[in-house]
């Protein structure tokens, strides 16, 4: 049988979410409780990985078990099982054909920025800018990125792939207080390419790039002709959707 | 020359405020900070203890040195030499007589509550009682907890003292979507005191107590007659005021 987790993490102490031959990461975490459960080892397949201290509100992940147990008798076990920063929030049954990778429709990520004093409380969840930042200058530069474009100046260079054309649907600010919240929904999107966006958006809002050269980058199609890259604990996958 | 400092902190690593015997401090990584600076052992006196794993936004404590040093410098040696979940935000002279306990002439403490789903990125930041609060029976009860009361069957029964006389000036709760805030202002708070009302607040909602009980819990100056203790990672040391 095929079951599909929505699981939320605390990314800030693991290696990431893809096992690695060292190191603590949240698939681990996972198939370590399925191999409790079931006696066998059991491969988990997420809708994508993300990095070393990037969080999750709402992964998804499949993967098959030939055992017969109900999704809430799976998700007590995970919660009783897994460390305190990982929750499984939902399980159901899927066909076989469906992939939590293969099968993604869009996805979207938001990005936390605290625009006022540092707070040590929020060290691990939040990109500690402490400035102001220029929200209307990135409000304009935030349209530029909706559309399909070619993506290739806002992914990291270790991702190399045939393909960098994405569509990102809908790029929103959020403001509260001093937190400021930039939100993406997209077909997809490629490694570091939320926190490339992001941190263009933020050197235009310093001045040093206008809203328009983001159409230079983008006809670019090199990492160098874009800004910085903001750093990973500011970044939430917020959801995964498959219709 | 007397130095006070304004500070905060994320407690979740640390065993307290106090210095112990054994176990990571705040007030050890502050006075080893001074000591760096100054050469010598410098003692920190903060306006009061936080217990383990509780915040603090604005803490404040006093110390004496010996040397010619800005406040602006003594800010940035700390904030560089201090671990980055420590932060000061602020540092003036103060006269000799000036105490950063003795001088209290209030305190704000706040309560956060995560009434929604276990979320656990928030694990070390609120108290997650994952279901529904009655905020009706508790806005009722928190009127009683105004005034000036013997707080004695609020207070940990290690904490022991001739006056468990307090005022409370201002009790609130403020709603963001799950999350539930109590918030409580007086002259001063003992050991668990918050905790304790804000669990007795909890067991009212649960129909365990009625707001009315809360009198027969201040004439009866025994511990056991009031409610639960909240855990210590939902409370935050908000403000300390000295006016």
């Amino acid at each position: 049988m095929r079951y599909l987790i929505t699981f939320s993490y605390d990314g800030s102490k693991y290696n990431g979410y893809q096992k690695q031959p060292t190191g603590s990461t949240i698939q681990g975490k996972l198939e370590d409780v399925l191999e409790l459960i079931s006696g066998t080892k059991v491969g988990v397949v997420a809708s994508g990985r993300t990095d070393a201290l990037v969080h999750a509100l709402n992964q998804k992940a499949h993967f098959d078990l030939d055992m017969d147990i109900s999704c809430e008798k799976l998700i007590k076990a995970f919660n009783g099982l897994l460390p305190k920063d990982i929750y499984v929030k939902d399980c159901v049954v899927v066909n076989s054909s469906f992939h939590a990778r293969y099968s993604v429709k869009s996805k979207e990520y938001m990005y936390v920025i605290n625009t006022g004093e540092y707070n040590p409380i929020m060290k691990d969840y939040v990109f500690q800018y402490n400035r102001r930042l220029d929200l209307g200058v990135m409000r304009e530069a935030l349209k530029y990125f909706c559309g399909v474009h070619d993506f290739r100046s806002f992914t990291a260079g270790s991702d190399v792939r045939d393909n960098y054309e994405r569509e990102i649907f809908k790029a929103d600010i959020e403001v509260y207080g001093d937190i400021v919240i930039i939100s993406f929904l997209g077909t997809g999107f490629m490694r570091y390419m939320v926190r490339n966006m992001v941190g263009t958006l933020i050197d235009i809002s310093e001045g040093k790039f206008l809203p328009s050269d983001l159409s230079i980058m983008f006809g670019a199609c090199d990492r160098k002709s874009a800004g910085r890259c903001a750093p990973a604990c500011g970044l939430y996958l917020k959801d995964v959707l498959y219709i």
